[in-house]
């Protein structure tokens, strides 16, 4: 049973069935999924979930699938590791760090969009699935597409690392390499989206994508013993992963399953891709796209898509947000 | 409270109190711990087991270390996954696939038998931890030796892959690389230890080191449903992890947490590295060495410490093993 009503847009508010759409036909802003928190509250309790296998589906009246999940089942849950000799050093009494490198099976935080997404793609009775990707994405949706038995079509820009089309490939993914950047390939998997009805899982599925990493929020609480931290540190590319922690504490509140308490969202960038931390220091709310320059192929995304939100959710919580620099001696 | 009474020679039963010691002063022999398993059968059950965290000492009793472990509480416990369409592939109704490519911090079983092994470095008061290593163990040593506060020094053969150095030098080990293979580096460690007073988890250490390797089969009983599976493929390089899991299968009998039932052990090798393999086909109990000539670094064990014993499980459980080749055109 799902707890999903419609999806809505955040720009102008037009609801929207569920279905794979992703941008208001009104206002052209992005869409969101909606859910019936009465109905929620009503279903769960810490209790409940705490019983429940160890993977991201143990909040799944909180992620917008129908019926029994058969994919993931063994992804999120990833440990919350007290970084006891990191925290001294930083005179920090409580460091914690979010470990989704072991996240199962493709060592990212993508195995928690991917998994809603992918759950969703085949409730739409899609038969390919692709998406763009600086690597990690792809990966993921080869994985889990495998899993599903659906056709996976992965698009990558050239400048990606070999080791991350080998980890699509083995998978048994078709891998196509765009001469361009990251936001150069995404433009072009919009068109291809229209064009031949794939699911893209960061495109057409969006709305559904995104909502899977607010597991990450859901998991950092119920770790810490159903409580907030103080603040917390999220690295941005797309901005996908940062309003959804910010979302992911207040649907906790909004629900009773955690204690008042105020969090913090922080944002940082890499130094040679960061429109946010750029807009965010310059006090607007536009963010000028950057060409990124930076070893952290994972992050250099220079146009973020939810940028915008990071800045909104950043600035409400009251938080702040920096650029992070390799030092360059480290830059082989 | 440990349950640990004793080391006992595998060869000719000579006691040796627990210490960093691992070979027999008697005959050579390799030293194992031995418990009290009278009282571990009154102390745990299927029950107690279950409440505990997903972590390897949720088996700690069978574990030889003192007190409250501190070291890997995020490693082990790893997913157990049913592999159907692999299975369908195979003609086989119940695939399941141990992945220890998730394990925390270091992405390999190794976060297993280094947990164990550090642990125990520390209560016999070592300050250094060093070890021999193609690669993953080095990662885990030098993650975990960082995580307890200890100087940690690895010995690697110099053909290891750039990753693998990194992967350690990361963590602040001072990485040593060795013109030869493993076997040369491992022959140089065992003086070195003698000499320096260092913990070497694989050599000095060994007889606790291993016996982390044990959590494997009792995970993979546990996730089963407390039973044993019909047959078990375990890859082979120097031979600790296959014996450990027969072992571990014969104590969870032994304690009466599992039914009765028989578990075929198979082990697996690559083809240009497979000297068990060899002795098995020819039905000796002599391992001749092989010059490893495989692109799977991780198995490239020419002479495997435990190659006998490994053997000597195979064919007490009545399995098999066979040599795995990867197509040449996949040889970059």
């Amino acid at each position: 049973m799902s707890y999903v009503k419609n999806l809505k847009c955040r720009e102008c508010g037009q609801d929207y069935p569920i279905s794979p759409l992703h941008v208001c036909e009104m206002c052209f802003g992005p869409l969101e999924v909606v859910y019936d928190y009465a109905r929620i509250k009503a279903a769960i309790s810490r209790a409940i979930i705490e019983r429940r296998p160890h993977n991201l589906w143990r909040y799944r009246e909180l992620l917008p699938v129908e019926g029994e999940p058969e994919i993931g089942l063994n992804s999120g849950f990833t440990p919350l590791v007290k970084a006891e000799r990191l925290g001294a050093e930083l005179g920090l009494k409580r460091l914690y760090i979010k470990d989704d490198t072991v996240n199962h099976p493709t060592l990212s935080y993508k195995d928690r969009v991917v998994s809603v997404a992918i759950s969703k793609a085949r409730e739409f009775g899609f038969t390919t699935v692709s998406c763009a990707s600086t690597g990690n994405l792809a990966t993921a949706v080869a994985a889990h597409a495998a899993r599903a038995g659906l056709r996976c079509i992965i698009f990558m820009p050239e400048s990606v690392e070999a080791g991350k089309i080998v980890g699509s490939t083995i998978y048994g993914a078709q891998v196509i390499t765009i001469r361009g950047n990251y936001d150069d390939v995404n433009r072009l998997c919009s068109e291809i989206a229209d064009k031949y009805g794939w699911a893209f899982v960061n495109i057409n599925l969006r709305p559904y994508y995104t909502e899977g990493a607010k597991t990450f929020g859901f998991e950092v609480a119920e770790q810490l013993g159903w409580r907030l931290p103080n603040h917390i540190v999220v690295p941005t590319a797309g901005g996908t992963i940062l309003p959804k922690v910010a979302k992911a504490f207040k649907e906790f509140k909004e629900l009773g399953l955690i204690r008042d308490g105020e969090c913090r969202v922080h944002c940082a960038q890499a130094a040679g891709s960061a429109p946010v931390i750029n807009a965010l220091h310059r006090g607007t709310d536009l963010i000028t796209p950057v060409k990124p320059d930076t070893i952290a192929k994972s992050i250099a995304i220079g146009n973020p898509a939810d940028g915008f939100y990071v800045l909104k959710a950043v600035r409400e919580s009251g938080g702040w947000g920096e650029r992070w620099r390799i030092k360059s001696s480290s830059r082989s």
